[in-house]
């Protein structure tokens, strides 16, 4: 036994572990609750399951997380952080080429979806949240992204239009509605499609479709 | 009061009332139990509720349907048959123009979800049935009917491509499924859309996009 460890036993106190053990427990529990969450739905898992399943102690969720609500906010930060990665990282492209910004954006959402297994369970999860009372400040966040979602759209299509790489007929506020009906019909489809590679297909004909669809012909 | 009248009070057991009046109860009773259900949800409303509300006795609900299964299947049946008129009258025309002819299908689905109260009431009810083994059945004959419609778009998109119509590099069975997430997710829609204007608009709008993404460049 270490240092370290013959220490940690002498103070075994929640407050006084190290920073990293206290984010070690915080993950843990974050993918437990996830997991549980996706698999059984948020109102048949209780906390004490998820602070066993995780194998600390009840009172640890609690040092965590103020309640279940709580618990699920942080899960759902985690899930939407790499959807808003991929906003920022194409938002830089859009200003050169937005067309192309914009489909290495939806693409990398279906990558996302397809390849990570925490983005998956998250969309399982949120996306098919029960209409409950208690649910609902978390039901009204997921309205308010998927208004911001479209809301992105519309820059990338604002861009174009821009630099006359759109169709001059379309609207961009209608254009950028349709796209996003179109990005949530794939991530609603990811949830049902047990091939990821024929999805994978799917999504990609589908996107290559809709980007032609929109984009000037050329002169 | 005519003959007619005085001869139906006079033998009033159900199965001598005319054919006529037959239909009507049974109309009646459909078109109830499709409101109800529609509204409330299938697992809170009683076949006694809805013989009170339609104004027929409890007992002509069973002379009419088997059960409440009997009962959904035949809801179903008047629902779906507008859809499959939609397809037949388009399918001839495929012969001769296929995108337009497809189409015309899609705007003509899409006019149907935002016109008809019944098929609407009938798109919320079957469209968002709840996962309870009695209604087992009922959900597979929908998925059934899902496949149905993506081999109608699979239709219209092989004769597209035998006319040459088609991006070469397109395939007719992902290119039917890409079209199909896109019909059902519009269908999805519109039961959230409160306005039936801007909803008609966006759908519009995103059938046109995909039509003039599947198209073949003009030479």
């Amino acid at each position: 036994m270490n240092n370290h460890n013959h220490k940690r036993s002498l103070r075994s106190d929640m407050p006084r572990r190290t920073k990293q053990e206290s984010e070690q427990t915080r993950s843990a529990l974050l993918a437990k609750a996830l997991e549980l969450y996706a698999d059984r739905g948020i109102e048949h898992v209780s906390l004490k399951e998820i602070a066993a399943q995780a194998g600390v102690t009840h009172g640890a969720v609690y040092w965590h997380f103020k309640n279940r609500d709580d618990l699920l906010f942080q899960i759902y930060h985690q899930i939407e952080l790499p959807f808003e990665i991929q906003y920022i990282e194409q938002r830089q492209s859009a200003k050169q080429n937005p067309l192309q910004a914009l489909q290495d954006y939806l693409m990398g959402v279906i990558h996302l979806v397809t390849t990570s297994t925490s983005v998956q369970q998250g969309y399982r999860l949120f996306f098919t949240l029960p209409a409950s009372p208690a649910l609902a400040s978390m039901a009204e966040r997921l309205l308010e992204d998927r208004e911001m979602v479209t809301s992105h759209l519309r820059y990338f299509l604002k861009q174009a239009k821009k630099h006359k790489l759109l169709q001059k007929k379309l609207s961009v506020i209608l254009s950028a509605q349709s796209l996003s009906l179109v990005l949530f019909g794939l991530l609603d489809q990811s949830l049902v499609e047990s091939d990821p590679k024929q999805y994978k297909a799917q999504a990609h004909n589908l996107i290559h479709i809709v980007m032609q669809g929109m984009a000037a012909e050329k002169a």
